[in-house]
């Protein structure tokens, strides 16, 4: 069993550079981040795109859902922003015969403090627990996204 | 639903105490880890032994044992020295009722560079997850503590 | 002997607010930068400004070095922003009888990977061992400011 | 000017062995600490030893001097475990013509939270602005060996 793990930007890979004075998606965060983790589970790492996911087009979600389509895993992990997660997994919806986790981050990868280890870890876990479908992990929990929403003012998933 | 999360000490919890130039398991280190994960799910800490788990005794294991039946949550996941994990995961075997996730780490917690984070964030989605039973997550999978064994060369957890 | 550390913003104190997605310059990072040095020196923290250097005014100017005039200290360390802190250093030049040495960072010091630790024990100690006068301690170097560029396409200060 | 850095071991390498549950001083950490600071300074890393101090013999203090002296550098800085810095230090007391530098950390480089970045930034500022001599950097300050000990209660450098 190989889980394939999809990233397409957001916050979980924003890293500074300072000649610009800005923050700007960089490279995938999640090898570190696997890396660190000592993983004996056999997984590939796709980069797919590296975009905040408010700039995500219709063109955008139709690669990824491609991308999903078209791998020999039946495990799929996809790392996104979290302003539009809900919108991309509900295009993933009927998707058959692949269990598919979406997870991100508040902060950084790169930061001292960051939730994108346990997330990322949370979705690893769950994409090989979970049956088929789409789900969301965030906050130390699964979310169903048709019952989910990202509430901005609290800065965490919940269910509707 | 709750989740009980008992410490017992083991690497994950170890800090460094220069003044005695040796390495102690201190405070449990999970309150951070959480902390940093913005979780939402409900959960209480419970700290209740702070060893090593090569110096675990009988007495220890019964005590383990006794929180755990005596808690009024049937979610656990308790956090434990990787050294004997198995053997103490295997004398909770038994429980009925309830599931059980055991974890810990093979760098401590502290580090710039850990596996705590993921492991910690593996058990508590594998404990909303999994049905009854006692389990362990580690280097990104889920054991039966019955199938497996450390290697100690590899520094690992692997299926028997 | 007390040194008075006064901060103005700059990307050392850069935090990240995912709500807004956007970085923005939070509370003084350096209060935690020097607890983690176990440090045996006096000295007081004065939060002044909280902003991007590129956003000073000249009554920001004006605030800085009358703060610095006032302050019962002859030992002065600024925390400030890269873009404009040889201005503000110039802005400076003239003061008699203390020792100011500026410092800043090119990564956020909530970095995992910053040089604010770095920049910030230089500057700690240069305020110690330099003559009267307004230094910066920037990668690694202590620099007088009338003779110091900051080369924004290789991200450093450098002699002019 | 080059600065050498020569390191000898200590708590700053401490690294975590779980295989065997116990810390031993590896490579040197020294060299991503500089890394990470982005230096403009010319410097050569010269790993020398790898003990604690308690184990450094007379043989190992001769090496030390002997590195020293034959040096091309008249800047050098000594990474050294913080229970006989002291005596390291004033065994390289009557050394002409050089400006040496020793410090260490109380807790581990690979630590989220360490001391060493400071330390080694102290180091590193401090050999370019003082005089020819034999100096410690601890705790932010600059100490003269033969006026200070390490407070071990305290766990920190202090004037006698």
């Amino acid at each position: 069993m190989k889980i394939e793990i999809i990233t397409t930007g957001g916050t979980i890979d924003k890293i500074y550079f300072d000649a610009k004075s800005s923050y700007e998606i960089g490279e995938p965060q999640i090898a570190e981040v696997l890396q660190d983790a000592n993983l004996t589970i056999d997984y590939q790492l796709t980069p797919l795109l590296r975009k905040d996911s408010l700039d995500l087009t219709t063109a955008d979600r139709l690669l990824i859902r491609k991308t999903v389509e078209d791998s020999s895993c039946d495990k799929i992990v996809i790392t996104h922003g979290t302003d539009t997660m809900i919108k991309t997994a509900l295009s993933l919806y009927d998707i058959q015969g692949k269990t598919i986790v979406m997870t991100g981050a508040m902060q950084p990868a790169r930061f001292r403090f960051t939730d994108a280890i346990f997330n990322v870890a949370s979705a690893i876990i769950a994409v090989q627990l979970l049956a088929g479908g789409v789900w969301i992990t965030m906050n130390g929990q699964v979310f169903d996204p048709q019952k989910t929403r990202k509430n901005r003012d609290l800065n965490r998933f919940e269910f509707v």
